[in-house]
C-alpha cells in the first residue's frame, strides 16, 4: 500500500512546502551578517541572483509576498493616486487592503474575465489623468500567473500590451510574480523576458521554489534604495537573514522543476474533471480549480470533507475550491488524491 | 430682443446660482451667534427644518457636498474597510479620492449603467465580509439623482431593495442626495421616501436650491453628533453661519419649483436632440447631456465654442457635454441657448 | 443703570462677534459667483486684499482656521515627515490631531514657556535630519498671538530668529496667525512685516476683525494654488461665498481698531487682578488669563459662576480662566462684566 | 598574539551576533509547517515559550522589533488619538515615523533625562482626556532597558509607577522591551516582573539573546489576535518561520549569560573612561556611551577612526559614541578594543 495513501496530502498551497535537506543543510552553514548594515553577504548574493532571475537592476529580500507588494505600492504612488488593478487580484483581495491604509491609495479595479490581464483598452480606459478633481493613477499592478483566475500564465505579448499603454500615459507598472517562474516554464519563457514589459515586479521564494520564508521585490536601483526604506517602516528589516536567504538561493534552483507541478497539476485537473458533478478544467501551471455547481457541493463542504479523508484544499468560492501542486507532491500523490476526492464527492452528492 | 441673447446663458451647473433679493435680505437680517458653541439660532433652525425635510432625526450644515459626503465616509467606516459605490459616482470620481486619503478606505465599484443604482444582486456581489484577508464592506454609497448618468432620478423602490440588501449585511448606506430634491419633484414623492431606506444623506442647498452657501448631511442623532466632530476636524466649523444659513432656509422653500428646471432641460434637450448630429436624449430633471460622437464634434471644443457663443456648459467625456438648467435660467434662455449650440454645431460639423 | 448690567457679557472669546450692519449689508448686495469655477468677484478680491494685508503673493479664503492650518500643514509636510511645534500650540492641541490623521505628520514639540516662541536654538536642536531612519522634519509652525499663553504679542526679531533657523536647515515655516493683526497692533507695526520672515501665514476674519464667517491661508503663488486643491480635498470649496467674503473685505478695514480691545483687555486684567485671590497679568492683547490658584476656585467652578452671574469666559486650565475682549464688548461692559466677577469670587472663596 | 588583535571588534550593536553551531543545528532539523495556517509546530512553541518567559498570556513572532512596535501601536490606538512617549524613545526616534505614518497617532513626548522612564506626575500631566477637540491618549509606550540613554535598566517601581498613572485614566501601556532581559538581568529580577504592570511588551530575539531573526510582541489573547492580523497587515507573515524560530527558542536560553555581556561592557567602560577626554560612565547593561566633548572629538570621527583600527562602534550624538557588548566579544575583545581605541585618542586628540 503506498504510503500517499495514509498520509494527509496537502494540496492547499504551494506555500506548505518543507525545506529539502539541502536547504536546511544550507541554513546550517550559511555565512550571515547583520543584513540591517548590509553585511549579510548570503543575503547580497540571494538579491544579486534574484535580480538577475528577474532581469531587474537590483532587488530586495523581505518577509512575505504581502511586504513585496505592498512595498511597491507604497513606492509608486502618492496617497490618494489610483492604484489600478485586476477585480480578482492578490492585492486587492487578500492584502487588507493595504493599499488604502498604508499608502491612501484609491483602487480601481477593471475586471479581465477569463484573460486575467487587462487589454491595452481597458488600461487606458482605466488610467485616470491628473486634474482638479482627481490626482490621477500612481500605478497599474499586473499579476502572473494569476492566483484566483486558477493560476493562469499570461503570455509576454499580453503583459507587454498592458504595461505598454499604462507607460504611454507615464503610469509605472508592478508585476505581482509571486508565481512568475510558473509562468515562465508554463510559456517556455525566460522569467526576465515577462519582467521586461514592467518597471517593478515581487516573486515568492517560498511557494513552488520551495524556500521556507521570503519573498523578492526587485527594479532599477533607486527603486531598491527606496523599497529597503518602506521595508523598514513596514518592520521587515531582518538581521542574521542569510539563514533564510541561503535556501532562497537553492530555491532559485527550483525553476526547471516546476513543470513537474504542473504536469501533476494537469494529471490531477484530469483526474477530477473525470468525477461525476466536477468540472476541473485544464490548468496552464500547478493551482487546479474544481467547480462543484452542478454536483450541488458547495466547496466548503467539499474542503471539510476532504480534510477528513486526508486531502488538503482551499474554498475559493461557494463551489469552487483550490487544489495546488508543489515539491512536497508526486505523481502518486495526486492519484491518491483523486481517489480520495472521488470518494468523498460520492458521499457527498 | 429678448435679453437673454445678449447675457451669457451659464448652463455650466445649478451651482452658479446667484442668491435671490429675498435670501441676501434674510442673510441681511439673519440671528446669528457662534454655531461652533452652537449658539447661532438661525442654523440650529437650518438643521432642525433639513432634517425635517429628509425625514431625518438630526441635520448638520457643512460648507460643501463634497465635506457632506467625505464626514459620511468618515463616520460610517474604519481604516480599511471598503466603501463600496457606483462606477461613475461623484465620491469616487471628483472628490480626489478623500475615502482613501481621509478615511483609509479601499473602493469597490459596481457599474451600474444605465440603471444609475445598483441592483440588489450587484450589491451582495459587491460586499465582502471580514475574514483575516479583509476587513470587509463598511459603507454603501448611493447617488441620486446621479450627476454622470445625467440626473436619473432613481425611484423609491430600486434605492430601497439596494439598501435593503446592503442592511441585510449589516452594512450602512449613505446617500449622496446632492440633487436628492430633484429626484424627489421628477418622481412625484417626498424626498424623505427616498431617504427613509437609507442611514444618512447629504444635499446640498447651494444647487437647485439656489442657497449661495452650504450643504447637509443628515441622519440620527448619534451619526450627527460624530459628523459634528469630523467637520471640525476637517476645518467645517464655522462662526456666525447664520448669515448663510438663512438663505439655506429659504432655499428649502425652493423645492416645488424644480419642476420649472426639469421643463426647462425637457425643452433644452428636445431642442439639442433636433439639432443634426447632437443626441440628448429627455432628462429626468435639470441635467441634459448631449452626445456629440455623430457629428465627431470632441466636447472640449463644444464648450469652448459654446462659452465664445454666450453658452456655458462642461465637458463630461469625450464626446459628452452637459448643460444644467436652473433657477436663473428660463423658457427663453433655453431657446435661446439652443439657437447658439445650433449656430456653434454648424460651425463646427 | 447701563444697559451692560443687564445683557449677557460674552468674553468667552473674539469669535462671537457678531457682523456689524454694514457687514450685513455688504452681504446683502454683494457681486457673487461660483468661487469652485473661481466666478466670485468678491472672494477674487478678499484674497487679493487679504494678500496684501500680510504682504504675501496670493492667499485662499477658507471656512475656518483650522482648515487654514491644516491646509499648511498638508501642502509643506510629506507623510511621516515631522512637524515641529510649540507645545501649547493651536496646531497641536485643538485640532483633534488633524496633523497625524489628515497629513501622517510626526509632531515634535517645543516648550517655550512664557517666551511662547521657541528660540533659535530650540528649533535647532528640534529640527530633525532626514536620515535611514528618519524622514526628517516638514515644517515649523509658529503661532502670533499665542493664544494659550494669553494672546502674547511675538515681536518681529523672536519671529525672524525662530524661522531664520529652520529656512537655513531647508525647514519652511508656517505663521498660525489667527490673531496676527492684534499682535501687529500691539507691536506697533504692519503684520506684512510680522509675515515676512515666514514661508505661509493664516488668520481669521472672524476673530477680533469681526466678520461672521472665513479665514486666509497665505503665501506664494505655488503654495495657494496646491492649498487650493486641498482645500477642496477638506470639503472647503464653497460656492456663491462672495456673501460671506464681502463681510470679510470690510473686517480687513478693522484692524486699527483692535487697539480698542486691547485698552479693554488691559483695564479688564486690572479690574480682575484686583480682586482677592485672583491673578491677572497686564495682557498684551485682547485675552486676559485670570489665575485662581491663590483662592482656591476652580476654573471650572468660576465658568459656570459667571455664566450664571451674567459673564461668559472659558476654561483654560485647572485654575485658569480666559477672558477675551472683542468689537461687542465696550468699556462700561468690561466694568460691569469685573463687577460680576467680584461677586462672583466672593460667593466661591 | 591573541585573536582578538587582528579581527574586526564588532561593538556596533548587540544585533550583529552570530548564530551559535547550536543554533544552526536547530534550525536545520526544525519541524517546520505554514506558519501562516498556524501549523508551525517550532514557530507555535516559541510563542507559547516567549510568551511564559515575559508572564502575557500568549504571544506573537515577528520579523523585527519595529514591527513589534508598530503592532502594538497600531492594535492599542485609533487614528488621531496620541501616544504619549519618551522623547528619545526608539519608536519616536528610530522607526521612520511609523505611529503618525502607519496608524496616524499624534505623538506627544515626555522628556525623562537620565531616568529614562517618566515619573508617574509626568505621565499624568501628558496624558489627554478626550474631548471636543481632541481624540485623547490612546498608549503609553514605555522602554527597558532605554537604548539612547545608555542601556539604562529600569526598576520594577519604577515601571510600575508610570504604567498605572497611565492604567488609572484608562490608558493602555506598551513596553518596548528590546532588550528587556538586559534590564531583569542587570536588576536580578525575572522579566515578567518588568512586564507584570504594563498591558503588552515587545522584545527581541535577535539582540543580546543571539538568534539571527526575530522578535516577539506579546499580550493578552484578544490583543494577540488582533496583532496576528495587522502583521499581515504590514506583511510580516511568514511560511516555514520555524527555521528561524528554532535557533529563537535556543536564544530564550541566553537569558542568564547576558551578566557575561554586563560584566564585559563595564570592563569596557571603565578601560574607555581612563582615556584622556574621554568620559564613559558605569554602565547598567550592556550599552556603553562614551563621551568625547572634553577631548574635543567629534563622535562621527572616532566612529570612522576606530572602523579603520578594527573597532566597530556607532554615532549617538555629535559628541556620544555608543558601544555594545554581546555574545561573539570576550573579555580579551573588550581589552583589545579599549587598547585601540587608545591609539585612535592619541591620535585624534
Amino acid at each position: 500500500m503506498p504510503e500517499a495513501d495514509d498520509e494527509f496530502i496537502d494540496l492547499r498551497s504551494d506555500t506548505v512546502t518543507t525545506p529539502s535537506e539541502a536547504m536546511r543543510e544550507a541554513a546550517a552553514t550559511a555565512e550571515v551578517g547583520d543584513d540591517v548594515y548590509r553585511d549579510d553577504p548570503t543575503v547580497n548574493e540571494l538579491e544579486r541572483r534574484a535580480a538577475d532571475a528577474v532581469g531587474t537592476e537590483a532587488a530586495l529580500y523581505v518577509p512575505s509576498g504581502t511586504m513585496a507588494n505592498q512595498i511597491a505600492v507604497h513606492v509608486h504612488t502618492e496617497p490618494g493616486q489610483e492604484l489600478l488593478l485586476e477585480r480578482e487580484s492578490h492585492i486587492y483581495r487578500w492584502e487588507l487592503a493595504g493599499a488604502a491604509k498604508l499608502s491612501g491609495a484609491q483602487t480601481r479595479t477593471i475586471d479581465a474575465g477569463e484573460r486575467c490581464v487587462p487589454t491595452p483598452d481597458a488600461v487606458r480606459e482605466g488610467i485616470v489623468g491628473e486634474d482638479l478633481h482627481r490626482p490621477g493613477t500612481g500605478l497599474l499592478a499586473l499579476e502572473n500567473t494569476h492566483n484566483y483566475r486558477g493560476g493562469t500564465a499570461i503570455p509576454v505579448e499580453a503583459i507587454a500590451a498592458a504595461a505598454e499603454a499604462a507607460r504611454d500615459a507615464d503610469v509605472p507598472v508592478h508585476l505581482d510574480g509571486a508565481r512568475v517562474f510558473n509562468a515562465a516554464v508554463a510559456l517556455g519563457v525566460d522569467a526576465s523576458e515577462l519582467v521586461a514589459p514592467v518597471d517593478t515586479v515581487s516573486f515568492c521564494l517560498s511557494k513552488g521554489l520551495g524556500a521556507p520564508v521570503g519573498s523578492i521585490v526587485a527594479g532599477d536601483e533607486s527603486f531598491v534604495e527606496e523599497a529597503r526604506r518602506v521595508r523598514k517602516l513596514f518592520g521587515g528589516g531582518m538581521r542574521q537573514a542569510g539563514l533564510i536567504a541561503a535556501p532562497g538561493l537553492l530555491a532559485l534552483e527550483n525553476v526547471e522543476r516546476l513543470a513537474d507541478d504542473h504536469a501533476n497539476a494537469e494529471r490531477l485537473a484530469a483526474g477530477l474533471d473525470a468525477l461525476d458533478g466536477v468540472d476541473a478544467p485544464a490548468p496552464d501551471t500547478n493551482i487546479v480549480v474544481a467547480h462543484t455547481d452542478d454536483a450541488g457541493i458547495a466547496a466548503s463542504d467539499l474542503v471539510a470533507a476532504c480534510e477528513d479523508a486526508g486531502v488538503g484544499c482551499v474554498e475559493f468560492d461557494e463551489y469552487t475550491t483550490r487544489f495546488t501542486t508543489h515539491l512536497d507532491v508526486g505523481r502518486d500523490d495526486v492519484d491518491a488524491a483523486v481517489e480520495r476526492v472521488r470518494d468523498v464527492i460520492r458521499e457527498l452528492a
